[in-house]
């Protein structure tokens, strides 16, 4: 029974979020709509009459179905199921808002013997735009979308819906002045080249709406030709308005830029500690091959990103750890020299592993130096350079796979009498010569199994 | 005597806060006003007159008053309560300007013959500004309000406050030419639509305040129709000079927005982090387990902001150790482990201790794992899981509040042979091995209460 | 000998610094005419024509000095006095230039038979913006100036320079036209309110000069009214030039503004300090108390900037050194428990000792707990305060200056039994018990000395 | 036979990256071309139509260079020769879209009886643009060319190239208008000055460019003068779509500007660094002579760049090493305080050694203070400075080139009895004495062999 309700439960899931997706569609054309009938249309025509009143419906159905569902708590962060409180909350919240969206009102409007006040009313539509808010939001947070994309969208699509809206403003605060006037408002006064726009009511819908779009456009991007400019002082009170209100989204769009493109690309900051490093090379007439090894290193470090320090350090230690041996266990396992040793040793080695890259020619233990580190190779082969005054003998080093690298040196307190380089790309795990031995310490039992290992490959 | 000192001191204190918001609001009326009665009027109506007249009365009595009250010294941090150093004080500073302002210029300029230059004084009463900017400033260090909220607001307060002031002075310039040749200026010459403004001496106020405002702001926010202009030389030249003027704040207000941006929201850095981390998991193919509960643990983090280290960082060390002592020494002293134990221990035990969430399924402590950490439950209940090979036993672990998990193999250096898991959401307190032992040998008493604890608890 | 030398060089020095400020301006009044005498002059009148000849006889007068004044050698960082060198270095590089501007090309134009041509010429005299840019450059350099202004300023001169020179070629190119075409210029066709600017050679300079100025202005604003814009191809070339120029600067300039205040005030890193911590303690419930506490205490660090370490971080060692030994040296050797030890010693604790200020009521050793930092009172008294279970106890500490506070439980590894607070704003350095431990190791017998000190004390 | 395949191969690349230079121009000529034809020409005249075909013919040949270029293989990182592989992906990729750019869609555009859909075909060679692109972006990994100056010739190109099609498309729009109905075209309506027009078809082709491309920098810079403005609807709707996109741009090239800026200049870090400073040692009132010390050590940092600490920090600890030995090795084997120790030894002292740089007169050891570092000198004479209580003796030390200062009080725990001061501009090769104890431990018979110089030194 609890297995149907969970299923049930999914199904409903299902067929809300469909919804939901619709509802976002009528949302969608509600917002766009309530403007244009409030600016350009008094009384709408039969077909658009009709869409109207199946998108009022479909929000109605939208009221009904808020009292079903069950939503979080935000204090106990907790689902609530129980009717009654679902309801509660609804008519506390929205309910009236949107209730009041649903009424016919270009109906109410016709009946009413087209009284101006009552198309006020059709605003309210507009809180239905918080839907569209709202999936932006979440839009925002998903981490699949590039999120500059995103940021860059919604700055646009509020850009360009502003412009609509005070487009369909300007052109009902023509339609206020009596025709008689119509040589005082912005439209009826207006000539582009050899058209007048004369008897503005009667002109192509089409037209109307793209020369008020033209002139809401051309003021918000500050171009303002001029052409068409406000007339009486209504739009001018409107103009200043818009005006105002441009320059703080204009500010805030320019911010929002400037604050993506300020964090900086990776290329940027790749390309700043190149050039550092470079000029730092130069001064120091450091030769060819060493510019090379570091030039190629960045370049490996920039494709393959691979920053496991900074990713992991904000994560709590159990979890750091769990990921650690996840990683690192299967191939400790397989290492000749932990052969035998007990699993929690091998546990607590993953812990302090750390994976490094080694392009061809690196060298990873230099010549008759203190070694303090402990290599796993992991992938790749190695091979041994002995330099002695200004010769050079090289030869390769045939080790198989999970073999140790610098275990004698360490062990012994010795150095080795070759350098260690990569022959190609190798993957290598490290590990501290100060973590191993206190490892050791705790786990003296594998302390001696190791022992024997390197004394047997002696 | 000094206790009612003392009460006056807070009337009075309670009757000069309601003054100054008083006076704050005719200093808002003033600032607004002078720019209007230089720009539109040449002597003012009755009625306007008389609130000139009441306003200047308010802020002579304000005149009165600096000389009763105590300032801070800017040097001893003291206040001072002496007359004569206070009076001396605000003679020295701005009582000339004050006092100035306060003269009714518009009866002199009236009984003078109305002279011109006369006017020019009207913009003393523009020092008292600057109360409305020291308020602005006492609202942008209120923590309460929202500072980008606060920035913003000053910023078009500001903005707005210049044009209002340009307005006023492009309508001044074309009064500055006789009547006859209105046709050289730009509201003389200025044609609307069908509407001109022809004898624009004679237009209703609102309406050629409307149009100059319209101008200005046009103006400033560079989108320039054209259809209003500069016509003579001296409307040119302040034009230039307002332009230049508003290329600066045009740069300051969008330097502000993208710096408050800049500094971006909590959400964006979240987003980053989630990114960086999912991208490091994917990479190395980490399971759908660690995934989650890293994503769990972010989103924790995101919603609950504990972020104490970070936090009380800057602070001296002596309230940190307040500050940690008053928060978990109540918790301290009820645990199990610690009873017996001297307050003084109990005390640098507070000062080590840090708070940690872990999310349901957290693994604590790592099965055959070195224990590092001693754990104290505050809240929530754990389970231990003991995984051996592929199999895994689980078992709850009933442990009252305020027990302690990992004492044992801390203080007999072994390992746990399970894992430690949160069941619900714990609020566990945390206290490194090294830091307990250190205390423990300043306190060998206490080390050995402990003790006798774990072994009875065995 | 060497003294007199050394005397006639500051002398000249003096001289030659006034000469560079009295050519400055010469280069500012070059700077600014050059355009001016390109765009409205075809040939000079006497007044301005003498100028003229006197600000070309003081740059031959500079172009002569250029041969005796040393410089310093860019890569030994000494000065040259060689006047062979100092004569070849100058001929290298500006010479050329400078002469050529001296050329008294008004002159040579008219001789010549007013060829066009000639007139181009000019131009080379805007070489001598070159100083007025490394005056500013200087400038920015001086700490006393603050840098903000500075650099506004610097960023409105160029701007208006640009738009002055962008006037002058404005009204080059209209006279370029034929009068009797002049209906094809921009000055020629326009008409401002009732204003025809027809036979535009005739009018005054002064008007003339404004409306190109404004034309520019308008322009680089991009408010760009359109009552004045190009007319013929030639104009419509140089605004697109001009406009894609000013793209370029006004970026500039609102990058820099936007760049000056991402890095920030003081008071809004303060607000966000005291945001987050307030926040945290309310979370946590702490009392009034210690809220105050910590207020007061980043309050004071607002005002006192009392930032020590982060200002000394990356000086050199040695220096870091010496003035840690000059703040604090006189104060130590006062001190009564250092009284009879080595002033080596005293150096070496000169150097480990940091200050603290604590506000009234501030504890700095708390009751029972381990003491690990010796302070020593350099102002301010102190006040002891037992707390046992709900009772408080406060007795006043009568430390004379520079006693110490904590020496007796860091020697004996003791706790003491009461708070110590500060009565009044006390200035307090403290040392660290582990580096005065390590300092004593090094000096055996001044380690018996305070020994002796304290036994005494007791 | 491999070596001549090598040179063949270098050979064919050096063509190779002629021929690709030489493609790229005619790549920058066919995206500035393409619209240019599409809206300005119906039908190419003869000359031009040659200077296309030769175009076509050259991208003809670069698709059959395609088929013979080997490619990196993005998962592997290696070329691939195969010439089936290389046509594969060459055909699958970028082919269709080549050859269809190479038609002669002129020609055919005129045999079909000119047919305006075929002109839209054109628009498949801005395809090309795409290697401009790639240009540009490789020219922005280029260290040795300036990035700012990179950034900001991209962004120019790109804005401009933006305009260059927006003109085009203006100029295109007014010819879908039949001549007759020029009034309504924004061109056929235009006045400039006393210039009409009218009949603009006819008008000479750089003129009609001109003033398009003047149209639309003025509208794409936000100055909008207005004389130019849309008539008709075709003309509004690209205008809206122009301004919406020029904003996306504009805000994007202010934040590269910003973002570029807000990086900041080395030039203000110092001056905000020195300005602290000076405020800190003002406070404290430290003498002249400190002050000037750390001025000196501010500006050598400042003009030396000496920052090996950080360049070097990224980088891998084996590079790192071998920087280090590369470096100082050298220098290392002549100090004669190392004379006779083993190469193992030196190349572990490189490791440990930083470099420091020390003004005349700065402190390198203080007097009567605990040694704990070992300095070498590599450039520079030292002087002896000797301060008892008020007296001061100096007395020059005579430490020939890689001599060693400090190395008697650290191995016998002592201090000097003089400062060491510099005389002039001095390298040294600091090494730290922990570090050096440390090297010392481990090549036991190094350490007897400098404790023997030291002896025989005394």
């Amino acid at each position: 029974s609890r297995c149907s309700g969970i299923r049930r439960q999914l199904e409903n899931k299902r067929w809300y979020v469909l919804w939901t997706h619709f509802i976002l569609i009528w949302a969608v054309y509600s917002s766009f709509f309530t403007p244009l009938e409030f600016g350009f249309f008094r009384g709408l025509k039969e077909n658009l009459f009709l869409l109207d009143i199946a998108g009022q419906l479909a929000f109605l159905v939208d009221i009904a179905i808020h009292f079903f569902v069950a939503y979080k708590d935000s204090h106990s962060h907790a689902m609530v199921y129980d009717r009654y409180l679902i309801a509660l909350r609804y008519l506390k919240s929205r309910f009236t808002v949107d209730l009041l969206g649903c009424m016919p009102w270009d109906t109410i409007y016709k009946v009413c013997g087209r009284k101006e006040p009552i198309r006020y009313m059709l605003w309210i539509r507009l809180s239905r735009a918080m839907r569209v808010t709202e999936f932006f939001e979440k839009l925002e947070k998903d981490i699949r979308i590039n999120y500059l994309f995103t940021r860059i969208v919604k700055l646009l699509v509020v850009e360009l819906y502003c412009t609509h809206t005070a487009a369909c403003i300007f052109y009902y605060l023509a339609t206020t002045m009596p025709a008689s006037k119509e040589g005082y408002t912005w439209i009826g006064s207006l000539q582009m080249g050899d058209y007048k726009y004369s008897h503005f009511r009667d002109i192509d819908l089409w037209k109307r709406y793209i020369t008020s779009l033209y002139f809401a456009i051309v003021t918000m991007a500050t171009v303002g030709y001029g052409e068409i400019h406000a007339v009486n002082v209504r739009e001018m009170i409107f103009i200043m308005i818009y005006v105002s209100f441009d320059m703080i989204l204009g500010a805030y769009l320019l911010g929002n830029m400037t604050a993506l493109i300020v964090k900086g690309s990776r290329t940027e900051r790749f390309r700043d500690k190149m050039t550092d490093l470079i000029r730092y090379m130069n001064k120091n007439n450091l030769g060819k091959q060493i510019s090379n090894e570091v030039k190629g290193h960045l370049r490996l470090q920039y494709s393959h990103k691979y920053t496991e320090a900074t990713v992991l350090q904000d994560i709590p230690n159990s979890i750091r750890t769990k990921i650690k041996q996840k990683l690192y266990e299967p191939h400790l396992k397989k290492v000749a020299l932990f052969q035998g040793c007990s699993p929690g040793f091998i546990k607590q080695i993953a812990v302090e592993v750390h994976e490094e890259l080694f392009l061809p020619g690196e060298t990873i233990i230099e010549q008759e130096t203190a070694v303090d580190q402990l290599y796993i190779v992991c992938n790749g082969t190695l091979k041994g350079v002995r330099m002695e005054d200004d010769s050079k003998e090289e030869f390769p080093m045939h080790l198989p796979a999970y073999s140790t690298v610098g275990e004698i040196p360490i062990f012994s307190n010795t150095t080795l009498p070759y350098n260690v380089q990569a022959c190609e790309l190798c993957r290598l795990l490290r590990i501290d010569k100060q973590a191993l031995t206190d490892i050791l310490e705790m786990n003296f039992s594998d302390g001696r199994t190791i022992l024997n290992i390197i004394l047997e490959g002696k």
